[in-house]
């Protein structure tokens, strides 16, 4: 993997650069859709490719309970798999581990629990979860961290850094032996909302040779105000050759706020749910088809859009859709919500090169916060 | 409308026509899918476009009742409405508000139920049926029948058939004074499987100036061989100039049966919703995902199938998308299913066109009939 950065924005930290992997250039900042189970919910990859989505982000914990990464690399790995020649990174699946919270038995070894379909015990390690990421063949692999909760305790963010780093050290070994061209690992800053915790984080993981950096551990309930606080003393300190991961973020809002800091990649479920649920983003703000408003309304989600679903569909057509309990409605609104988050970054990556995102952001933002920052 | 048919089998009654609509030419014989609430199930019109589907049949009933047809009709019509611009067939919903049997009230009038919805009496006329489809603005309207059930006492079968003609006639008058041009109106045939009501039916339909002829009430659990006994008597008797069209029919089997009978149209849900379910259908069979034998099955549903969904995935990734509880996994088996329906009625014109039609039958059924003719 390679990574180059190459352009500045004159008057923050956001950057316009390229990762190279094995499956092709992915421009950044980018917005990853997510695809759990090796696929973006609705949507075909022929799909995500007219919509110009460069990378996915699958996740590696579910596709070894189900269908197993034997399976998938007996079938020619995940890209063969899923019929996506793109760029796939993945999870390694420690956020949905320990949100099992109850089940789970923590050690220094690794991690037991109850699996959710047949219920029998199953033990993930570091060295586990990267052996799955390798037989998955992914590009970009995550290595096994060890998540908390918010708010959480000092002592106990301090043990769930500290053990995230001893992991990743072990996920680094088993990764270095088994690494193919290109394949790239990289490192998860932990430490909650603690800056000390944070920094340390990020200086022990500095000393390893990790492909790029994360940051895990935030937009899980601490809010915007904190999330905006420790990724400012963050993402500073990381280096700046490497891309910065921001995980599970999220809202257009909270992205654009990240890409001035200088983060690089995202990732959220945000467009394929709320498409699923019948919630559009649009420039105007948030449409929620099931509103009586939209019930004759024939202009298309989002008036500017260029997408196959505004160009072909009214609101009136998408609201029929949903209250006939058409799964096509969940497919034509995901498409778009996909399509509004990869135009955003486009346009990002634009103003950057051009030295002017601040401004595109102000006024991206003037009607987006009032919508979704609530 | 215009239909013409341009050439005959050498060896059967089939024939290779085209239908010719305000919005374009249908080849004959042709499997329309169905799109009863205004989307053919999973698919976009794209994507069915994409498949070489010349025409669809949605639901007059199922939309007064949702989204209401006067939404449809200020939308721009139903063809707008969906983003469809090729044909449109709409079924009157005759056979789905006497399906409803317990709640019904029938006069001579027309027919009063209660919305599946609200539960508010709701009252369709023959009248009001073809109003609505003229709103709704398709390009071959159905008329009210009255469908009976089968079994059904020759009484009460010859009462309906009667009912369904008086209908008509009464259909007839409303869409004479509302068509615009090239909409056409056909008949549907009645009479159970009772021979001199069949040709009862066919003679007082052919009094009309109707610009087609539907058979109806059949595979409502006749079976196989009653269905056709009904087709060779009553198929033979209907005009040769006008398209027949053999309404809810279904199976490869029965469709390439009433082919060389000499029907041209047919519509089934049976794609689509077989492939919501994870069955599909092949030239070698049927293939249900989620027997375990696919589990690491790297082929693609058939062999020579050339549909994107064959192109692109594995049975083993479509049997792991049903077992996640993926939407994308019904999209993808739908859209085989309604290739693998074009594909056929494809050859079977081609075949008729090289009067090898009777070999091409043969061949086709020799494992299909195996499988589902059952």
């Amino acid at each position: 993997m390679r990574f180059r950065v190459l352009k500045k924005d004159d008057c923050s930290k956001a950057r316009y650069g390229e990762i190279e992997t094995p499956h092709g250039i992915v421009k950044t900042p980018v917005f990853m859709p997510v695809g759990t189970q090796a696929t973006v919910k609705t949507l075909t990859p022929a799909q995500l490719k007219d919509l110009g989505v460069e990378a996915i982000i699958c996740n590696a914990y579910h596709l070894s309970l189900r269908p197993g990464e034997e399976v998938v690399r007996d079938l020619g790995g995940v890209h063969r798999f899923m019929g996506w020649d793109r760029t796939v990174v993945t999870d390694s699946g420690g956020y949905q581990v320990f949100s099992l919270r109850n089940t789970i038995r923590v050690s220094e070894e690794g991690v037991e629990f109850s699996s959710p379909f047949a219920g029998e015990r199953v033990f993930l390690s570091p060295e586990k979860v990267i052996e799955i990421q390798l037989a998955l063949g992914s590009d970009i692999m995550m290595p096994f961290d060890h998540c908390v909760p918010y708010p959480c305790e000092r002592d106990v963010a301090k043990e769930a850094m500290l053990r995230t780093d001893r992991w990743t050290r072990r996920c680094h070994t088993t990764f270095s032996d088994g690494k193919q061209g290109g394949q790239a690992l990289f490192g998860i800053v932990q430490g909650s909302v603690f800056k000390d915790l944070r920094l340390e984080s990020v200086r022990r993981l500095g000393e390893m040779d990790l492909d790029g950096y994360a940051v895990g551990g935030l937009s899980v309930g601490e809010g915007r105000y904190l999330m905006k606080e420790v990724l400012d003393y963050t993402i500073e300190r990381l280096p700046w050759d490497k891309p910065r991961y921001l995980m599970g973020v999220g809202l257009p809002a909270d992205i654009l706020d990240a890409v001035e800091k200088g983060v690089d990649m995202f990732d959220c479920v945000l467009p394929t749910r709320n498409g699923r649920n019948g919630s559009a983003f649009t420039t105007g703000g948030k449409i929620k088809l099931f509103n009586s408003v939209y019930r004759e309304d024939q202009r298309p989600l989002d008036d500017g859009c260029g997408c196959y679903t505004c160009r072909t569909f009214s609101r009136a057509y998408l609201r029929h859709l949903f209250f006939a309990g058409e799964i096509l409605a969940m497919t034509l609104v995901s498409l778009h919500n996909v399509h509004f988050f990869q135009e955003m970054m486009s346009d990002a990556r634009q103003a950057v090169l051009s030295g002017t995102f601040g401004k595109f952001k102000e006024e991206f933002l003037d009607v987006q916060e009032k919508e979704y920052s609530k």
